[in-house]
């Protein structure tokens, strides 16, 4: 029987476990850093049990998963290095690849392989109460092996993330990353300022009775967990930075056409509006 | 027996059209410019009858609701002007109000009323097709009569308002232009802004894929009818400007903070998530 290990029992691990208990067949235990968090998790059936210290909970482990915020992996893995069985497979959940593998490969010892997992799922909330075992139903699961990495252990993760209802998509660390910037760290920066802008204006008492779904489904992205965004931040700056230049050149482009009352803008929402239409469209073909 | 026209049968003025019908206890007689939209809306039973022309569809009715993108509504204006009934009440949908107003004050006579409407409510979907009767169900709907309107003219759009299961709310127009601005227009040009930027990255075939719900939600508002948007833009460009350049510069502090990796992120993350959610407090207790 395989023993899973749950570090970080939050929306992502706390859904990790009620995917991986669903499929049976193996032993999950969880830790938390609150005890109460991880009773919680026992008590929804997440985890088949929970470990009073990060070093009990990975005690005879074949894989773990660290499911924290981004920051607190490198701490996770410095105290959990010197005491993984041998053929241990480590893993994350951290939207951000390359600076995890760093950590990995500075802390962990050679008798264990770390591959970096990134599952493309969220919800806007977070907290092990939000967990869903049908959260990774269908969605890309980014996985970022480092170069030689053993067969056997790459193999676990497609075997783990496939057992979730995921597909496994191998992708290099650094690219993962400067992807994820544009399409999904640059908005949760869009969303929040949206918010910071709209809600510090003196009239905001009078206009929020008036925002609407539109206003709704741009500001989502804002309700998500501060920590794991400011982690996202400071893990993936330079992508980061990149992808906000080159918006705000594009809002710059958007504001000059509008400043002009520039009869171009209807060729701009027509070229947007058939991009995103593209887009919907190879999404569910490939979902189909 | 009330007799209502509505001019313009899209996603707006056929959800009107739906919601009217259910009702009850009123004839709707429907115009479009494509007569194909305007067959296909009686086929859906949003309109019962349609009519050959702007004029003729005019005819006897009480009420004139002008459901087409903003700056067409100027037009319809001009070319119904003399052919409306005495005490007539016509309003429009459009999302900008000012000029609005101020094109229904130039060209309709003293003999009828206009009061300028604004349903908050929409989909990122357009036309005939997926006009829905629920679709103002609970949604506030912005009337905004001109100073001196017959007090008969605002109870019998206040009435119409309340049959299609809206609630009414009586702001100034320019009042109306400025809030609009920053919730809803600020909104459409941050999600087109945003798959513009992405999707002309030369990355965008290998990213796309990567792109989950936190995108499809931010670029949904990309998806809306370019006429619209443009419209809109063009209605109400110096609010509009003024809402954008306070956006831009707080995208312009958050770079400053991503840059100096600052530890502050989190207190602004935290700030929008809260500020997010006491809205979504307000707005869950006025449903409620």
């Amino acid at each position: 029987m395989e023993r899973i290990t749950i570090v970080g029992l939050g929306l992502i691990g706390g859904s990790m476990g009620l995917a991986l208990k669903r499929a049976k067949g193996m032993e999950i235990i969880g830790y938390a850093r609150k005890p109460q968090v991880a009773s919680r998790a026992r008590q929804l059936g997440a985890v088949d049990e929970t470990a009073g210290s990060l070093t009990a909970a990975v005690e005879k482990a074949n894989i773990v998963i660290i499911a924290t915020p981004a920051l607190a992996i490198r701490e996770v893995l410095g105290q959990i290095a010197r005491h993984l069985p041998r053929n241990c497979v480590v893993t994350d959940t951290a939207s951000t690849k390359e600076a995890v593998m760093e950590w990995a490969s500075d802390c962990l010892p050679q008798t264990v392989s770390f591959i970096g997992g990134h599952p493309m799922a969220g919800k806007e909330t977070s907290g092990i109460d939000e967990a869903d075992a049908n959260l990774f139903m269908g969605c890309t699961y980014c996985l970022t092996p480092p170069p030689g990495a053993s067969p056997e252990a790459v193999q676990s993760m497609v075997d783990l993330v496939e057992l979730i209802g995921a597909n496994p998509f191998f992708i290099d660390a650094a690219e993962h990353d400067s992807f994820v910037a544009g399409i999904s760290h640059l908005p949760i920066l869009i969303s929040a300022a949206l918010v910071s802008a709209t809600t510090k204006s003196d009239k905001w008492p009078q206009m929020s009775r008036l925002a609407a779904t539109g206003f709704r489904d741009l500001s989502r992205l804002a309700s998500g967990d501060p920590i794991m965004s400011r982690d996202i931040c400071l893990t993936n700056r330079a992508a980061i930075l990149r992808w906000l230049d080159d918006y705000i050149g594009e809002l710059e482009r958007y504001r000059r056409l509008l400043a002009e009352g520039s009869e171009e803008l209807e060729e701009v929402f027509v070229r947007a509006r058939d991009a995103r239409q593209r887009w919907v469209e190879d999404r569910n073909r490939e979902a189909s």
